[in-house]
């Protein structure tokens, strides 16, 4: 397993040694950060972060096969956290590249790498063949974060506990950062991915960029943005919105994988089917979860819709109406996995569990 | 030729007539435009806009051939113009394609275009095999002005005389903008390129990928402003930031229409080393012009660069010496095309030569 040592990740990259001192400047009255500071950067994700879905909900398969979705995330997310790491080195001009590091690197589950991985897998691929689209749509999940976060959108100053990008390195070092994060997803596809065709490669970039722009992630953003305060959002309207915001790029990321992988056009958009539905069921339960359980039993805090009276599945359709449709996108998604291998189909068929029967 | 009517360009798109009115909001509170408004959206270049160099400065290929700059730059940006028009039509959600329009179809000179076009046909190619490679680097250029002009960067107002993206649309949208901008310029190359084996698109992808990002466009964003009231700017570092700000985007634009119109490596790294050498040529005569002429004969404020006491070319090198490095860079730039076929190399001549010789 290759195991991220995180003390090293700023430190430990060569640089060149030529006289290029202005490529080095650090913003005074920024916070300054000792290798310490940085230790939770590369954050490995341990069996303990995770709960297995209750047991009378796992599928036949995964009881069958002794799947273990957990090792399986940990690994998945380890390969991935050092190809990051490798793929964004700490090169000149500093800066910008420790802007980059710093979000790309600060942990997450990795779930779109994981998709994209699975999904190379399970159409008979290699997970090395996978891996710079893996760290592609993970790279354009963080420039997402750091855009979103910025005072003109969500004006958030903490993720996952750490200061946002913009805080540290300054709100025009974030937005060029995740300029060069963007750009970068799409190089490192064309650069780096082997023994792919290179028509399928170009099948991917221009399915990983439609995902980003204005008929993907930006649509659900805008339609997202003009859609606050307003009291006539619809079921249609909310669909639209998740289906951009959280579901384009699930999709891009599996359809990536198998498309990576070799896979024929009938399972690539089996596999978009499924990432379409547990992308809106992961909205879904999100939405349910909010309204049910206490902030101490979610970690975060509980009965946030309804204090900003933001339109939800449960708003609009009650809870019990909500949970039948969490059942059915679950059902939906899992119905497209029914044709495949079952052994390779576990860890989609175990994410899906997972997503529907998650308790925060 | 083709002629875009500004006045169909934001009514005359069909737009679906099922019930999606969530598409279309617009901001209250934001300047309400009608399509006479919008009737300089698609400014198309005049042959008076431009002056031709100095006669006695002109290379003798021109006088030869009688080579017309202007109508060929005219020529080319209609052509372009109507290609972006088309590639980037206005759907839903209207909000976001509207204010990528907005800033996409504002006019300026298509220069990065041009060079992309003109760079194909002198190594063989047809204008149209580089058109969606031309209309990419429009857009990676139109998307970097965006975000340059943020409040959280340059913090512009106005851009040719027109309030900035955001002053319109609001930060937020002027962020996503960029973004949809950005990862549509990558689709746009990977799918509406035709005549093109997928191995030399998939090249092209990368080169257009790195020129905007941390070792490109973004690179040079981001040393700029870190220089920012510094009095130790070298010659180095000033070189680094045009290099990089500027330069990178030309190069990328000639070596995607070298390398889509079938050009050889030598023949596409001399035209490499052609850009790199107009792109800081560019910057040393817009230096040298701030400081020698009047603000009725530049159209600007002159002096701005004084003012400010940033780094200029004339302030590390003095005037002369500036005036010699803008005639080195010029003639290193003509001899990369010294060996190409004269009569079509004339555009890319005309080119540095406009851009040595230009008054304002």
């Amino acid at each position: 397993m290759n195991l991220v040592n995180p003390t090293t990740l700023f430190y430990g990259a060569p640089i060149r040694t030529r006289s290029t001192a202005f490529l080095y400047p650090t913003r005074k009255a920024q916070p300054v950060y000792s290798s310490n500071s940085f230790s939770s950067i590369s954050a490995i994700l341990t069996k303990e972060q995770k709960s297995n879905p209750p047991a009378d909900k796992l599928q036949e398969t995964q009881l069958e096969f002794q799947f273990d979705f957990n090792s399986y995330m940990v690994e998945k997310a380890n390969l991935v956290n050092q190809a990051l790491d490798d793929a964004v080195s700490l090169k000149e001009p500093v800066m910008i590249h420790e802007s980059m590091r710093y979000s790309l690197l600060a942990g997450g589950k990795r779930v779109r790498p994981m998709l994209c991985i699975a999904a190379c897998e399970l159409v008979g691929g290699e997970q090395t063949t996978a891996l710079p689209a893996a760290c592609a749509v993970e790279m354009i999940h963080t420039m997402s974060l750091m855009h979103d976060d910025l005072p003109c959108m969500d004006n958030d100053d903490f993720r996952r506990g750490k200061p946002t990008n913009h805080v540290v390195y300054g709100e025009d070092v974030a937005v060029l950062a995740g300029d060069a994060l963007l750009s970068f997803s799409f190089e490192h596809v064309a650069t780096a991915t082997e023994n792919v065709a290179p028509d399928r490669i170009l099948r991917a970039i221009a399915e990983l960029a439609k995902c980003v722009g204005a008929e993907g992630l930006v649509a659900g953003q805008v339609v997202d943005i003009c859609s606050e305060g307003a009291d006539d959002v619809g079921l249609d309207q909310l669909e639209f919105i998740h289906l951009h915001k959280t579901a384009a790029l699930l999709e891009a990321s599996v359809v990536l994988g198998a498309i990576m992988g070799g896979g024929s056009d009938e399972e690539i958009e089996k596999l978009r089917k499924f990432a379409r539905s547990i992308g809106l069921l992961f909205q879904v339960v999100d939405d349910i979860l909010d309204v049910t359980k206490s902030s101490e039993e979610l970690g975060k805090t509980a009965g946030k819709d309804l204090v900003v009276d933001k339109t939800t599945y449960p708003k609009l359709l009650g809870i019990e109406k909500s949970r039948e449709f969490a059942e059915k996108l679950n059902k939906e998604a899992q119905e497209q996995l029914s044709e495949f291998d079952h052994r390779k189909a576990a860890p989609l068929i175990a994410l899906a569990d997972y997503i529907a029967y998650r308790q925060n």
